[in-house]
């Protein structure tokens, strides 16, 4: 096959991306607007209507395709196959979404808003938005004939912890549908729109429920208050014991158990990747940080673990004070673990401790994915990077992210190729916020920057 | 006036109730109907259609009535007068209600079920049940000329703590309204139903909200969890360091300032009154208690000061765990209060402290109520006894009630005369709680002991 500088030069690929861009925009909207919410036992149907309607999308760009089913939903294979000699990435990108009350919105979350060059809507930027830059890139590709075969899985369990993934991975291995050289996975976020990144270790996760009954029902808190046990008061004084909330530093034995050190160097690269403690205030619409130094505020969110509540139910909340005594609480808390800890050995010593302070507490795991330690050299990371710089005339930064792909860690155990990331979104896109939004910029850049990266790989083996 | 032992004894009052039962429980129905929920600025509407009713309804018993404006809701007096040389007794109820959550209760809270002798509805214990329990008696008293005069107050502010009742009480007094003797009031609770309760003190009230902005939105805990603050983990420390939800064990400074000390006496008669930690669990439907002591369980609700979080809001609250760091909370807080207390001081004690722990958070009052204790000696307590003891055979308890009526203390000091607990509600009936509930026992009996308590003060100055 013959590879044409001038068809695959950025100048090209981004004239096509404005000729696409009305497609690109229509495409995106009919995607975000299918509330593929995994979260929510309630979106089943919609998470089913997602996949079907991937399903259409890769055969209408070309692409065959099948909906696998597993345990619980789906995933999408999707390939443009060219020829069997030639090398083969996979791009893995996740088309479930995270839950939005619409009360909080500006905009209907699963009704896309085009407002200039943003798109708001649920999914915009995690993962639909950049799922779709990339598949308009691989069309090209495919369509001018670049000699690389490039497939596709699109997960719907992401936001849930991936917990068919594995499974899944491995029974399409075993039926040779999942051979490749390489993946790349795009759902990770620069430093800022000036800073490109690329990520090269994730944090994982271990979700944990707490829940205390007490009683049946809530009481009046004059008739028995003094005497009916409190559910909420005993939950938080367990979570002011685990960690102190001013500091962030965590106080139950076992919590850091395996966690690899940071070394001055690796502290020294976050602070030349331009992170800014100021700028990610903005971004994220912060008053103020646990700390102002940039260095330690960087190892904070990427290397180093949290303890975190995200929200207590039980009891009245409503306008004023109800002078009630709830009869249950439930604290919903998450832990980001780093390499090399262990989540279910962590969760043990969780556990541990809240039935060391009150042993009426039922201590469940939700949730749990292992961290991701990747590599940031070699033909793959060169590869990365030279794409980076080319489409957004940027020098990328090697980072690592806060968050946590389970997916990941399992692509890692069960395809043993290399795993790069080519993430498109910006902090202030909102990952998992209200207003959710994405951009024409990340997603034209994003197009010139995978066919580039496209073009590179099919020289690996050329 | 000619007073007829024989119309005005037990028996011929029970038969009376039988006779209007019907009428009883359709008017309960449409008071209960209403949804005359103070706390809720929603409910408004409906708490001018509750003073509207209750005006109505004062008029169709034979007393004249009258909805007096104030700075926020109406309260409404109503009178059956028959002559200024008569002695005069004011009844107080209060009719507005706590809120209610349809999806919690079994059946739709204002919609009144009648099931055999049982009421089901918000309000139907608290306070509308009674209330009417005490029109039907004055009625009868006052249609078969029992030479007393009796007056009628009825709140709607009593569940957000009574804000505009003691300037009501003030004015109206200088508008020489509400000259009477003394009062009783009708809001308090049994021992349980085999031992009813006159109450001599009441606990106060302080209300407090803790509000802690961190930033302007939810965030997602992977990409800034570890540098974001966590609101609802600063408020949990703040709970966990103000109390030991455990024991109920307060340890701000100034807590207790000012809480005089429960004798060895009162300890006995608590005890004597029959209170028992098993059927006090089985009528509040609660798991395990703070104590198994009797003794020590009455004082914690009667005659100790209290610390108590009604709810948590912030964060994420629906299924599963979804992982974002909040960027609010919001603690609903409230204190029971005991003679001596008072609730403003414990209230800067308690900022003081709040902001000593943490600067940048919130402190704001909710509603105070001074804590009340009254007499229980004297001619009126003694006609107390009498009637609950002719209508259901029953020594009744003095106690002390843990609830607080704020309107109880403002008469006091106001209009400055004795002022008699007379209540007819039940552990069981679940004060402020998901299927309140009244019955025709209680409602009969009301009517017998409160026709008898009329007879027996018109008898005072006779």
């Amino acid at each position: 096959m013959h590879q044409d500088n001038e068809i695959f030069s950025a100048a090209a690929i981004r004239k096509h991306a404005q000729a696409v861009r009305a497609e690109y925009e229509t495409t995106l909207k009919s995607f975000v607007d299918i509330p593929s919410v995994s979260m929510d036992p309630a979106h089943k149907a919609d998470i089913m209507a997602c996949a079907e309607f991937a399903r259409n999308l890769l055969i209408a760009r070309g692409a065959s395709a099948e909906i696998v089913p597993t345990a619980h939903y789906p995933v999408l294979i999707g390939t443009f196959h060219r020829d069997d000699s030639y090398p083969t990435v996979t791009i893995y990108n996740h088309i479930d979404v995270q839950p939005a009350d619409p009360a909080e919105w500006l905009h209907p979350p699963f009704d896309m808003v085009i407002d200039g060059d943003r798109y708001l809507g649920r999914g915009s930027t995690d993962d639909k938005g950049p799922a779709l830059a990339v598949l308009f890139a691989a069309q090209y590709a495919y369509e001018h004939h670049l000699p690389i075969n490039i497939k596709f899985i699109w997960e719907l369990e992401e936001e849930i912890g991936s917990p068919s993934f594995e499974q899944f991975l491995i029974d399409q291995t075993a039926a040779g549908k999942l051979a490749t050289d390489s993946v790349v996975v795009s759902d990770t976020i620069w430093v800022s729109r000036e800073k490109p990144a690329i990520p090269y270790g994730l944090r994982g996760l271990q979700g944990v429920i707490l829940r205390l009954e007490t009683g049946v029902k809530d009481v009046h808190s004059g008739l028995t208050g003094g005497l009916a046990r409190n559910p909420i008061g005993e939950i938080a004084k367990i979570i002011a014991n685990a960690y102190d909330a001013s500091s962030g530093e965590v106080h139950f034995a076992g919590f850091a158990d395996g966690a690899a050190e940071i070394d001055e160097k690796e502290l020294e690269n976050f602070v030349a990747s331009g992170f800014d403690v100021q700028k990610f205030k903005q971004a994220h619409e912060l008053h103020k940080t646990r700390t102002e130094d940039a260095a330690q505020a960087a190892a904070s969110i990427w290397a180093r673990p949290t303890f975190e509540v995200h929200g207590i139910v039980g009891g009245y909340t409503g306008p004023g004070v109800k002078t009630i005594v709830p009869h249950k609480a439930e604290a919903k808390i998450s832990m980001r673990l780093v390499p090399d800890q262990d989540p279910h050995q962590v969760f043990e010593a969780f556990k541990a401790f809240v039935h060391s302070q009150n042993p009426d507490v039922e201590v469940i795991p939700e949730g749990s994915l292992k961290p991701f330690k990747g590599e940031f050299k070699g033909p793959y990371s060169e590869a990365a990077a030279a794409a980076m710089r080319a489409a957004f005339g940027k020098e990328p930064a090697f980072t690592r992210e806060g968050g946590s792909i389970g997916a990941v860690v399992s692509m890692q155990q069960v395809l043993q190729v290399p795993i790069v990331f080519l993430g498109l979104s910006l902090p202030e896109h909102g990952y998992h916020a209200i207003n959710e939004n994405f951009d024409w910029q990340q997603a034209m850049g994003g197009m010139v920057m995978f066919v580039e990266y496209f073009r590179r790989l099919s020289l690996l083996r050329a």
